[in-house]
């Protein structure tokens, strides 16, 4: 049993963050899911819009707020009790449910709104996303053999920056990088593989002419997807960490930046 | 005018998000703020305990929902004109009075909380924290010339995995790269420098005298953090990244790691 929860063929769920109508973000959701709605059963988190409450705390838990413990393995045991609150539990079903998860916001402080992130840390529970040894799989379920396996992911993110500022060398680090706790030390971690991001630079500016163009942009990106290919990282379990959890050192030696832990880099 | 929010000198704001008291970051708030206070005034914004709202929403903008316009500029222009809600104008406050910034928090999903997030999300507005080409100062107001310059900040971070895992090359990212939205994206974005990280490793597993061994050793480099140096990233205004928003070519060549934005690698 190496998937836990396998994906329903054709589902997908389109994670969304933004909380105004009318914007460039609305527009490209609007687009996006209706273009999707071709070929999948589309699915949506629309956060704003569900006044979603991205604040893991004690009410996640279903136990009393003096109940010792560490919050992250609380939350673990209430998904396998069942006791998780309703809306982290109908998030979860529409994950387990969907084999494409597209996920779409706008760059904050180089990296997703509060209501994203919240979103991971009250939905990703362990024993749900992950989870320690897998006496039968033989390995720890995290890194590409995380409780989602099976899955893929499109980031769409715009950015009120440039491609230089957000590009290699750019000032503010490049995109890549910075979204590297969500592409790999989320989604890898609980197995799911993402394509190229979809990035829309100088979004703040753009003129209705310039939406329509991203707009479309979008649509046609989406109706390709399937034969993409995905990015892998470094799997846990092949060896290449052996032992230190660091990289070994015959493998890139001397680099330190975050591209070392793409699995085609050698 | 050079800055725009002159801290209140013996100031400092201590910044906090976690969830559960009795819990190992509990032990290190109240060790902390004990400790840091027979030098300071210390001001606190305990997230969870304020109920902190962390999603930047049409609430912040003190404006009709369906007023067009980016929200990041709407929430500039509903600071100048004193319209933010009242929870964002106090947290403004404290860390305008603040001229030492400790932020604390555990490492979920290699990053922040989503509380913590949406601190910076609502409280950096535009005109208040950063701004555009400042016409006496005759720069930008970022990387080193923000609306919050003249502060020092500490990061304090407790982490479930080992030093290995999130040291240099180690399989879930080096913690440098992890916290650089934090560090350089935010923090040095505003102006504010950051000491080196406090980490704990280890955090899930920790013993009561483990605990104990954590919370003295907080105390102690808080005892001797005004003599710290800081960390120094390269300025915008600089010429480090003349023209291209990359950076030069002829310095560090070759490097694309995150490093490379500190001023004291050459």
């Amino acid at each position: 049993m190496t998937i836990t929860h396998p994906p329903k063929p054709g589902t997908a769920l389109w994670l969304y963050a933004h909380p105004r109508r009318g914007s460039l973000n609305d527009h490209l959701f609007r687009a996006g899911t209706e273009a999707l709605s071709a070929r999948y059963e589309v699915l949506t988190s629309d956060l704003h819009a569900q006044e979603f409450d991205p604040v893991l705390s004690n009410r996640d838990l279903g136990i009393p707020a003096d109940t010792p413990g560490n919050i992250v393995e609380l939350a673990g045991e209430a998904y396998s009790r069942g006791r998780l609150p309703a809306d982290v539990r109908e998030e979860q079903a529409k994950l387990a449910a969907a084999e494409l998860l597209i996920v779409q916001f706008p760059l904050w402080w180089y990296g997703p709104p509060a209501i994203l992130k919240g979103w991971f840390d009250r939905v990703l529970t362990n024993g749900f996303a992950y989870g320690d040894l897998d006496p039968e799989l033989g390995v720890p379920r995290r890194y590409g053999d995380g409780g989602l396996i099976g899955r893929r992911a499109l980031i769409v993110v715009t950015a009120g920056e440039d491609a230089r500022s957000i590009g290699p060398r750019g000032i503010s680090g490049d995109l890549e990088s910075l979204l590297f706790p969500l592409v790999h030390g989320t989604l890898w971690y609980v197995g799911i593989e993402t394509l190229d991001l979809h990035v829309v630079y100088d979004a703040d500016g753009l003129e209705p002419a310039g939406v329509d163009l991203e707009a479309q942009r979008l649509r046609d990106r989406l109706r390709t997807i399937d034969t993409e290919p995905v990015r892998r990282f470094r799997r846990l379990r092949d060896g290449d960490y052996q032992e230190t959890r660091a990289l070994r050192g015959d493998l890139l030696p001397g680099r330190t930046d975050l591209g070392i832990h793409l699995a085609d880099h050698g």
